[in-house]
């Protein structure tokens, strides 16, 4: 059975922590809204199974997932789904939660980097709230990049299994994941990640490991990976990084 | 084996979330920070194993469990390992996937209402940043609120099960979750709730019939049941509502 993940089609965005999981894996999946609308694809087919008024499960926004029956939005809980399935998480359920629980705190910097460029409201263009922005994203790289940041420092040096994976000695979603905030960070923030990166090195391993991984190098360099752009989550904007 | 919870002992926070849950199941716990110094609670004996170097599962922040060797923070994660213990799940993947997606949707709108006093960051006071507090509280209002809990309306009554419930036909700890959420918006925003839960019906019922639950009701009139105060995630600054 083939995944289904719609997504926004131009952007990286939070569906690019799916892609990267089953491009990691290897599997089978459609990037539903970058086919061919004649093929069923485009944003239209997004948004209509976005809004579906029969689904028992309405997605309150993109990324979601469609698996046979299953219907699944929300980034962290596909990966949830997705982990057991793509050989990406541990069989033990102390294992699991822990990788679940750092997904959740990615999420937590990924959410907060959004607000750097939208703190009023996502309904404004950043032009309306550069102001805002600009103290936010102030604090956001003076203390919030460091302190989690050392925080997955600290995961990845504690793990018992050493410190080549956040959890036990295989490659996980979290991991795939963390790559992707790295390589998120640098591209919106260089000057400030750089100086937070330079404090963990054990990121930067885990992140250029990752990196190296065959299919992982096979997908960031085909056009399936989508460019980072200003319409996406993690945005240049020079004059937000200091 | 008992639930020891660990979050701030004077504030509802997200904590409250997991003692919702613990509550309405009736399971014997300790929240950890509320116990006295001398019987090993207390605050410091909650910053001690935050900071634990040798925890190989070091949590971002408070909230987190503990039970026996399992260690698990973030919410959302906490709530994932008790549900199925505490029956406040179903047994079918589908069902556990779609509570938790649910329940990171809750997650997403209590970190917005945290947004609307912090803005800028959690590192200095609402004093000092009342202008864009100000900016980012009504959109908020305006149109976070209303898109939400039109979510979880929608999620209600698309309920194959009646909507009685979120999931199913029985309670979750994402319906316990629903009624914190409500409780809290009514806190911090009482007007603008009003307005937009005139327009959720069944979101109203479901947060009147979980106040209901004899366990519940018993909670919140108990001294375990912290108010609502100013140092929480939902504050009611008069000048924020609309």
């Amino acid at each position: 059975m083939t995944y289904q993940l719609h997504y926004w089609p131009t952007i990286q965005g939070r569906g690019e922590f799916v892609r990267l999981a089953l491009e990691a894996a290897g599997v089978d999946y459609v990037d539903v809204a970058r086919e061919p609308p004649k093929q069923g694809g485009g944003e239209a087919a997004l948004v209509r199974r976005l809004k579906d008024p029969h689904n028992p499960w309405p997605p309150f926004a993109p990324p979601f997932l469609v698996h046979g029956s299953v219907f699944i939005g929300q980034t962290a809980a596909i990966l949830l789904y997705l982990g057991p399935r793509l050989h990406l998480v541990g069989d033990m359920e102390q294992e699991r939660v822990w990788t679940h629980q750092i997904q959740l705190t990615i999420a937590d910097v990924v959410a907060e980097a959004h607000d750097t460029h939208h703190p009023v409201g996502t309904g404004l263009y950043y032009e309306d709230q550069k102001p805002e922005a600009a103290r936010v994203a102030q604090s956001f790289r003076e203390e919030r990049i460091p302190k989690f940041l050392n925080w997955f420092e600290q995961v990845l040096r504690h793990n018992p299994a050493g410190d080549t994976h956040l959890v036990g000695d295989a490659l996980s979603y979290a991991d795939l994941s963390l790559f992707q905030l790295v390589e998120g960070l640098r591209y919106a923030f260089p000057k400030a990640t750089a100086r937070a990166l330079a404090a963990t090195p054990a990121v930067v391993k885990l992140h250029d490991n990752v990196g190296r991984r065959q299919r992982v190098q096979e997908y960031l360099n085909s056009p399936r990976r989508i460019a980072f752009n200003e319409d996406g989550i993690f945005r240049r904007y020079p004059e937000l990084d200091g």
